[in-house]
């Protein structure tokens, strides 16, 4: 059975009592110490680590995470933008996006650095600030094959310069007196350090015929479990396996390359959990399932309902007592037949009963492993339930308010009926 | 090919110069068309036809639609209040929903309708209005089998009371004095008449055990043709089939049933398009693909990377000129793989190309079917985008803003730092 991770029961009653329910809670503890892990990721020569933001943007946890050193990795020049208002130095905020910012010459300016995912953004940079120096993002074509929309490297993935098209890349350079010092990869390797090892390689066969690059960053996806039988990525073993590749690049090429890495999800999933309350139980008879309904569900947490993805679920009952356990579907509490919180793993069609204690109505539910891409990702709004709150467990051990709930008003604040 | 449904090429250039890029243009001569449609369901004896406003809830959409003459389907109290700002009075808003709203009371008081979706809401109904009339939603035991997340019927939805549970429920009827006057299924039957025949022959089974019972709503699941391979429920047909059952009913137990009906997307779906721009092109070489990258995506849409939902596309060049045609993928403006629009049709995990007018950066592209479960359902905020805005295309052929485009500082407004 699935246990609480940086709450106590007796916290949990206390958030959803001080703060209402659904609830955001994050450990301002696990985020330093999973900062630190990040921060001592092993490497040949020099490294920088960036909070890939689009994670959790909330500009409270922004700050927790880059007063412990930490770069920032933002998605768009609206989260550049979140990251400068929540005091983060322009030069320690680096944009990586899909799309060019409106604000795009005014946050270059400001200092901002702006990575260029593709030819255009590229020559959109060189028809700004010819002359500069500039860093690329470059698809190294690697990828589990053709037509999977989950892939974020290879043939079926729209990110970076697509790895054959070096040629046109520094024509583009050329036109516009750039020097491309830094290349970015990201192509979210999982646990396996083999495969991160093959991935560097693949990397640095790429960084060794652009001559100027003295950065290589391996972007983020490093691998975190939520359930017990998951495995976290070690980035002491990848980081360890990586340092002899760069050292025998700069060996070959003379280059020593500065390593960067960009983990989202690694430094924020959990540390974040949902405080829900169960708010209704039904059954569909003996043949049937035994449901927990939540006052949250893909409101919060959409991650189960857009690929199946498990998080420990804790049932925390309003009075501390013994309690047997119950097999449990859980759901959420939208008009939704997919707003579930229990899919099947390996299986986002199907459902899968969790053992959990045995609940009453009115008992607060946990969703654990609910730091990263939950607030973030959400769908926002559905059956317009406005955005819950989210609150900080400092490392003193208070419970700071970093969001307020939303109102219903502020929900509607821009529609115009006449 | 797939054509633009509502809008003409130059409609699709002055919306984006009026109000910007991405942005929502809702039709109300679809929706009034649509309105009528659903207002002519056949009946035997009576009919009440509800907007399901999860599908659509802005003010302006909620006024056209109920300006008709529908009445609002309401999955949460939020959804109530919003219909009661846009001018919708309390007793044609019934609220059918999973979490029984915090100002229950007030809503009731007011007028609204309560639709009783398990034991447990009905006992808190009888709580509160002893001695009234109500209306329960029953879970007719019928769905494609367990374990399927996608039913909302049938032994895997948790959505109203089980069929085998009335004597619970009458029980609680009689310990609160209520009498049980409307029952209310829906199962999400399709475009299949013979379906909906078999639906509403179970439903009238159950109805034929509830005395008092005078009204069944077969709530909506209608199905909507977005690509032209696929077939709208004809609702004569279903409807027609539908009568003989009612009156077959009426011989059998002197019951005359009102019928109520209850649609979202078919209401909602073909109105409503959105008009995003081409940021960016990229390919993966000779054996890969070609992918237009548009302002939009998830943050918009979210059902192609929900659920493999597909929805025509239609490449508007920025000056009227003939163009050839290509095949490309589609890709949303997030740092995020699964933000594709072109996901394979019964493969959400594949990709499948679409043959679109060969296309341009700056060219606006047309997501069309996208007035149901888009602007309502998407991942708002996600890589911190903030809301487009909706304009209404009036029956005048006017261009009306109907919710204004959202700011970075509404979005963080309730963001506390220090």
């Amino acid at each position: 059975m699935e246990k609480l991770s940086f709450l106590t029961e007796d916290q949990v009653r206390v958030v959803r009592e001080r703060f209402g329910s659904p609830v955001f809670v994050y450990d301002q503890n696990t985020l330093e110490r999973r900062a630190r892990e990040v921060l001592h990721f092993p490497n040949a020569f020099g490294l920088t680590a960036r909070y890939a933001m689009k994670a959790l943007p909330t500009a409270a946890i922004i700050k927790v995470l880059t007063d412990t050193g930490l770069h920032i990795d933002a998605s768009s020049g609206f989260e550049a933008e979140r990251a400068l208002r929540a005091g983060v130095p322009p030069e320690k905020i680096q944009i990586t996006a899909q799309q060019i910012p409106a604000d795009f010459k005014e946050l270059v300016e400001k200092g901002v650095l702006y990575n260029s995912c593709s030819l255009h953004q590229l020559q959109h940079y060189g028809e700004h600030f010819p002359g500069s120096k500039v860093t690329v993002r470059i698809n190294p074509g690697l990828g589990s094959g053709h037509s999977n929309r989950t892939n974020v490297g290879g043939p079926s993935s729209s990110f970076g310069i697509w790895h054959e098209h070096l040629p046109q890349l520094y024509e583009i350079a050329a036109r516009y007196h750039l020097t491309v010092t830094g290349m970015h990869t990201h192509i979210g390797s999982g646990s396996d350090p083999d495969v991160w090892v093959n991935v560097v390689k693949l990397s640095l066969g790429i960084a060794a015929k652009m001559p100027d690059v003295r950065t290589l960053s391996l972007g983020g996806g490093y691998k975190v479990a939520r359930m017990n039988y998951e495995k976290d990525a070690d980035l002491q073993v990848i980081g360890k396996k990586v340092v002899p590749e760069f050292e025998a690049f700069a060996r070959e090429h003379g280059r020593k390359l500065h390593l960067e890495v960009e983990p989202g999800t690694y430094l924020a999933a959990n540390c974040g959990a949902v405080v829900a309350t169960i708010i209704d139980m039904v059954n569909t008879g003996a043949e049937g399932y035994k449901f927990l309904k939540v006052d949250s569900g893909m409101t919060e947490v959409l991650r189960p309902s857009l690929y199946g993805a498990q998080h420990p679920i804790v049932v925390v009952p309003q009075q501390a007592e013994p309690r047997g356990v119950e097999y449990y579907l859980v759901a959420g509490h939208c008009c939704e037949s997919g707003d579930v919180l229990t899919p099947e793993p390996g299986n986002p069609e199907g459902l899968k009963t969790r053992m959990l204690t045995h609940a009453r109505i009115g008992d607060a539910l946990v969703i654990e492993g609910a730091g990263a891409y939950c607030s973030g990702m959400a769908s926002k709004h559905y059956n317009s339930f406005p955005e819950g709150a989210e609150v900080l467990l400092t490392t003193t051990g208070e419970l700071k308010l970093i969001r307020k709930r939303q109102s219903l008003d502020q929900v509607i604040e821009n529609e115009i009926i006449a």
